[in-house]
């Protein structure tokens, strides 16, 4: 088990930026808080991570691939309710000006600042004074809520119009729901996934890779019919997993048992459960270092009818890098509501129902010329009226009240055959933190036990995600060695998806040592024989033990 | 050859809409104009493309991938250039308040309005008074230079810093050039390349896909040692293209017999400018549709020694779709002159070169109690002047000026042996527009001639790049046809990299239909004699041949 500590993250973090994994951003020019750049070596780990994270859930078979814009109009993420709702208490040091979370530079003082009001919080901040973490003062200006979302304006001019940078990926998936529909021929269950980047102007970001500004998400949305039957049927991972439920302590169970138990809610949010234990082990998570936690009731958004955590542990301690909500219809309602489109599905019924319809309805030869440009809207206020009801009345139309005679109306007594209905579809939302899936998979890939009583460092990558799959060595760059390396570097290269690299000077224990320290699970070196014969040597990074064989066996 | 026309392109359009590939995005809420959506088939044949650009790239062997932020703070676009000069000229209509780009809409009144100063086009719009696109009226607000980058705040309240989303991916890898020389063990040439979203606030979009605000970039900056020597050898695409050299007609070429006629300047360019051709064929771009067109000295940004357009011909006439520049060394230097860190190279000399140094020093030990906190400074400027000086002088010290006498200075008269020296690399900048490209794959692979008299469409992708791979079709969904079928389906989908569709419903003909819509190169029927058998029927898309095979040999 990694032993995790302030020491071994520090010798971490200095591979990570010079190795060029992942550096701070923009650092020439003094840097930006919040902001990391993939370099080098990393760029291709985040591909390679998010490569295997769509290839995860494509297979499902019923999901698909959207790409939707990060600029987002004002009126979309006002439906959404993060215009209203997406905000942190925020208050700033009047001697140095820097902005501080309230809650954060609390912390010494409650054991939870996050659960208080913005009066308790203005309170506490007076009675105990704080330092600023900036310049070390304490004299603090108002708390106030601070909206997280990043804002620009989208066109110029007057006609300019309010936008916002997404603060998750999301919404383009709820407003495209009628194209998802369509595409999948109005069937549902179906699933669409977007990868990209989400913003969050965090007021005061900290613990590197955790709190980004600009940050790598993965979601999906799967939209189901609350009323259709449910397998038992769970997919993935079959052995036993740490599991919070709400309130209570950690158990050891399989997703199968926690659903059939009851603790698990629903059957898709175990299999997504389920799903997403085997990516994280399979993009190299230990396994014993992820738990489940599921919500409690007064840390669940009011819609969602069941909310688990991944958390995994790391050098920050547990952390969460995916959620898995059952958010019901609250999305597409809530767009639903403030567009008047409709996002719903029809649910066909196994037999047409036979209803009988006795109401009213308008009289359209008399109220017609009457109530005019109100008539349809009449209409739609009568024929929700129960039968027994008596005229004149008045109905509500836009808040104004008009008063309706017998002599508008006519009876409506019929038997209608209805074949279905329309319904809001349940989603179910796993959505992944991919900078902090990235970030846990290198520390647990992070070995620095040294060897041989030196000090030494490893990245044991799985080979699925590995940055780099070889490194080609010429023993020395002449007698034909370095051309031979050169050429079977390229050959590596040219095919998909294989990345080489060529490392020729140093002894070749401190190229083996290069190599590690980045995670490349094989090296090939080249030396004396191999122009003579063709074979070349093949080091295995994590166990260091060495084979020759025939250059033309490289690859399959 | 495909003849494009008003009424083809709105039947691509509506296709592309109805059938989830590209649609306006926030449909729902109104829309925003120069956003798109790539939908549930659009989101794929996004990933595929920027899947082979980054895989054709990283073939070269010395080319590693990079992500960056899309925020950037206001002192690194400051530094690029972009800030100053990254700008259109605006014009407001004072009647409907909509911004307009004051040179297109005078394009009517001019050849070339794009080309006319500040004050031309006020005097040219006060003359021609050209009617408001969105409104009718003629009355402009005063012309004026609108920067086009989205702006945004990084952090809140007092300790706001200014931010832009980034107008391109390129500085990102300008930043990074130091971790990128050390990745490669400081020896060049090599490059770093970035896939991602680059944004342009247009005052005025138009054209679909063509100009969006919000677009996807793909870019490579690859950095030489200008001395280095250069092969002659150019990769790829050995076929005659269609060239235009500056301020001459159109040729046909090869890039070799381009190259040595010094017609393309560059080794690297003309590489490049053959890798970028076979690039296009292979994602699908019809080879007789591309030209590449030099840009003219007014052309050229002053910084840069050539500069190429890939152009492709389609639905809007030609279209940019990649520049290949050679940009000197003007980015990096200007990054070094704003921050002041090193973003150079070492080259070392084949053998060192002697040098006789004779010139003068400060003499450390009466200099030092005179000059103090300037020493170091009089120092350097000393060391700069030549043999033949006489004493006393001034020298220039921040702004000031310092008297410096004899009893100040040292002669200092030695052989120096110079191993090599640092010198500022020059980049050549192959950048694509992903969207532009996926438009030209999309218009040159669709396909509206009918079939039998009837209409019929279809989109004949290349097979690397196509979305679906394979449509699953039951001849009837009973007798154990659909559950065969979904076995097959989900079969395809478990392999890495291919995605499949199940189509149930309607005849076996409107199913090839709806398949080649979207063009799906392969559909597989199950019908009773495949639950039989174990055979099934595999039907391709652009002959309509049918052959029987077993279900065992449907993938590798």
């Amino acid at each position: 088990m990694v032993e995790f500590s302030e020491q071994r993250l520090g010798s971490l973090v200095s591979i990570l930026r010079r190795r060029g994994i992942i550096l701070p951003a923009f650092e020439i020019h003094g840097g930006a808080k919040g902001f990391y750049d993939f370099g080098p070596v990393g760029g291709r780990l985040h591909r390679r991570v998010i490569q295997h994270w769509v290839s995860h859930w494509l297979k499902n078979g019923n999901i698909v691939e959207l790409s939707c814009p990060t600029v987002t109009p004002f009126q979309v993420l006002e439906a959404s309710g993060h215009v209203g709702e997406f905000s942190d208490s925020m208050t700033t040091c009047n001697s140095c000006e820097e902005a501080s979370r309230a809650d954060l530079i609390l912390e010494d003082f409650h054991p939870n600042p996050d659960a208080l009001s913005m009066e308790e919080l203005q309170d506490l901040l007076e009675r105990s004074q704080p330092a600023c973490p900036s310049c070390g003062q304490s004299d603090w200006s108002s708390v106030e809520l601070q909206n997280l979302m990043f804002n620009t304006a989208i066109g110029s001019g007057k006609s300019a119009k309010a936008g916002f940078l997404r603060p998750e990926t999301a919404q383009g998936m709820f407003t495209s729901f009628p194209s998802i529909y369509r595409h999948f021929r109005e069937r549902l269950p179906f699933g669409a996934l977007q990868v990209g980047k989400g913003y969050r102007n965090e007021i005061a970001p900290r613990q590197g890779m955790i709190r980004l500004r600009e940050f790598n998400m993965a979601e999906l949305e799967y939209f189901i019919d609350p009323e259709a039957p449910l397998s038992e049927e769970i997919d993935g991972w079959s052995e036993p997993v740490n599991l919070i439920a709400d309130g209570k302590g950690e158990e050891s169970l399989t997703f199968s048992a926690a659903l059939k138990q009851g603790m698990i809610r629903h059957t898709t949010v175990a299999d997504f459960m389920s799903k997403t234990m085997t990516f994280l082990v399979e993009v190299g998570i230990d396994a014993n270092l992820i738990r489940f936690r599921q919500h409690e009731a007064d840390e669940m958004a009011h819609y969602a009818r069941d909310c688990w955590d991944a958390e995994v542990y790391g050098s920050y301690g547990w952390v969460e890098c995916v959620g898995i909500a059952h958010r019901g219809c609250y999305d597409l309602e809530a767009h639903e509501n403030a567009t008047g489109q409709r996002l719903r599905a029809w649910r066909g019924f196994s037999e047409p129902r036979i209803e009988q319809v006795d109401g009213w309805t308008i009289d359209g030869a008399v109220a017609g010329p009457v109530f005019r440009g109100d008539a349809g809207s009449i209409k739609i206020a009568l024929e929700k009226l129960p039968a027994d009801v008596s005229f004149p009345l008045e109905v509500a139309i836009d808040e104004r009240m008009v008063k309706v005679s017998q002599e508008h109306v006519k009876r409506v007594q019929r038997t209608e055959s209805i074949a279905g209905e329309w319904y809001i579809p349940h989603v179910i939302e796993p959505a992944f933190g991919i900078d902090r899936i990235i970030w846990h998979i290198l520390d647990h890939a992070f070995n620095d036990t040294g060897k041989d009583g030196e000090e030494y460092s490893m990245l044991r990558f799985k080979a699925a995600v590995a940055p780099v799959d070889y490194c080609v060595l010429p023993l020395f760059e002449k007698d034909g060695m370095g051309e031979l390396a050169l050429k079977i570097h390229q050959r590596l290269c040219a095919e998909a998806n294989v990345v080489s690299i060529l490392d020729g000077s140093g002894s070749i224990g401190r190229r083996y040592a290069r190599a590690d320290e980045i995670g490349v699970p094989i090296c090939i070196t080249v030396d004396h024989q191999s122009v003579e014969d063709g074979t070349v040597t093949l080091r295995q990074r994590d166990d260091g033990s060495q084979t020759r064989i025939n250059i033309s066996d490289l690859t399959s």
